[in-house]
């Protein structure tokens, strides 16, 4: 990049956090959650404002025993006012459940990287394409009104390939599009990505994607997600995958150290003057559970410890 | 802020990171490191590649003895080649020290919170102007090319006061830039900064200090540094102060989690593409040292545990 950019305004602006703990975070820890615990998790969230949930994973209960109840968790989240429930399904068969359950949005991860889409979800970036035109085709036979999204994964580098070359993120995301995906995300899997990495990718998908890039997905494995959302926010995207506590991670990322914070990110976007629709405290007392429920795991976020400012309750009153 | 405003270009800039982990670093946690194991820090720090590093501060030793040797620690690093130093100092008898000791540089802190200005300095942040309008003079009158920097903390907000006018922080910018001060730096003492104040603050006090306004100094209380750090870097600073492992902290700022990380900020950076002259797998080696010599207190930072990203690996082979 060269020379000045334009950037979009960040503040006073409505943006949206997709929580991704109950998925993402979860199915990278060995602590089973109880389904009772994730419905109260999941009442609570919705509470404390949360209005996009992932509440788990269409995949076989052999591979991932965490999310093995995501039918019923997806049964409850669907009971509560106002909430979009997305499940996240590596195939046609996790889509068809998703779709009986009527989630509101699944989402199909791809890997940019080939090496990753390999390891990690065994087929190539292209069939899961592929797999994308098959789900779109058996979403419309349902007459469903389930979306699609397309996760474009490693979006920023992978730690198995090592680099990833943006045309090749480009291309799968017109590819998704095509083959019938109603929205994009950009997600940095594995935590390669840094603000100025982040502004240029965003600025290109969104000229291939225009309103269907939809959101982003940052880890925190080398302290940037922050910075990475601001980054992104800058470009225009307003929708944002997070986790509580930070929980999250990826098997082929080494010391990676999870999602970006919920109540991090919460704080940060409502500091900057945006509206989340996320009541803090009351995020901070779930957090607070979480923390019972997860005992012997490794947390991160800094807002638990270090609390509210007095300039923040001043204002908020 | 409404509407959209004009970025600076974030990638291939020199930025230059200030090691201030010796001085604020150190006062803020019990354990005295040793003389000899500060040379040591100094001398691996400079080899890394570090070339501004804040050596101490000249304060009672009653009230810092963790800063006592500050004289012999200065005199050292002096003989480090092309190492710029820094040394804080809180009035005209510190700065005296400083000044006989041949610091490149004196940092002057004043606190825009009147509240934190009384509870840190015992004066208020009028009195620090006048101070430095006789830190000035004696700087003159001894012929000395020791520059006085201004730093502005408590610039984003107060733990004691709460909410810190903008105006005010610009109308102590100028005073002391009247008074004689060389250069200003702006910090967020206690980690209330969020990157669209960031962003706003800096272009005001750009607007007031031009070419003077060189650095800012974030702390990472509420995981925002890195942001905060882009955000600045965006509206053209190219100075950061960070110490190693983020250590660091405010005894009026509870929960405190210290500095934005060297290693965390120079890999950042690097990563967008700029060049800060840092040797990054050195400046790990430094913090492993460092983490042994600090045993027990506790250090931050994420690129320690996750290690450089292969990519970033073969880039800069």
């Amino acid at each position: 990049m060269s020379g000045a950019a334009n950037m979009t305004n960040t503040s006073n602006r409505q943006v949206t956090i997709r929580e991704v703990g109950m998925r993402d975070g979860l199915q990278s820890i060995p602590t089973i959650v109880p389904t009772e615990r994730k419905l109260e998790w999941l009442r609570e969230a919705h509470q404390a404002g949360l209005r996009e949930i992932e509440v788990g994973s269409f995949v076989p209960a052999r591979l991932l025993p965490q999310l093995a109840d995501t039918a019923e968790v997806l049964a409850y989240a669907r009971t509560l006012r106002g909430l979009v429930t997305s499940v996240l399904v590596p195939n046609l068969k996790g889509a068809e459940r998703a779709i009986d359950g009527k989630a509101d949005l699944i989402v199909v991860p791809l890997s940019a990287s080939h090496q990753h889409s390999l390891a990690n979800l065994r087929k190539t970036p292209d069939e899961v394409v592929a797999e994308v035109a098959r789900i779109r085709a058996a979403r419309d036979a349902a007459g469903s009104s389930t979306l699609i999204e397309g996760g474009v994964g490693t979006a920023w580098g992978c730690t198995l390939q090592g680099r990833v070359e943006w045309s090749e993120v480009l291309r799968l995301t017109q590819a998704l599009l095509d083959a019938g995906a109603d929205r994009i995300n950009l997600a940095d899997t594995v935590g390669y990505a840094d603000p100025a990495a982040v502004r240029a990718l965003c600025e290109q998908t969104r000229r291939v994607a225009g309103d269907r890039f939809w959101g982003a997905h940052f880890h925190d494995t080398r302290g940037m997600a922050m910075a990475n959302v601001y980054a992104a926010l800058e470009t225009g995207i307003t929708r944002f995958d997070a986790s509580l506590a930070g929980i999250g991670g990826c098997p082929h990322a080494p010391g990676a150290s999870g999602n970006v914070s919920t109540e991090d990110l919460a704080f940060m976007l409502a500091s900057m003057g945006n509206e989340t629709g996320i009541d803090l405290e009351r995020l901070l007392d779930l957090r607070a559970k979480l923390a019972q429920w997860l005992q012997g795991e490794t947390l991160h976020g800094t807002l638990a410890r270090a609390g509210l400012p007095k300039t923040f309750a001043a204002r908020a009153a």
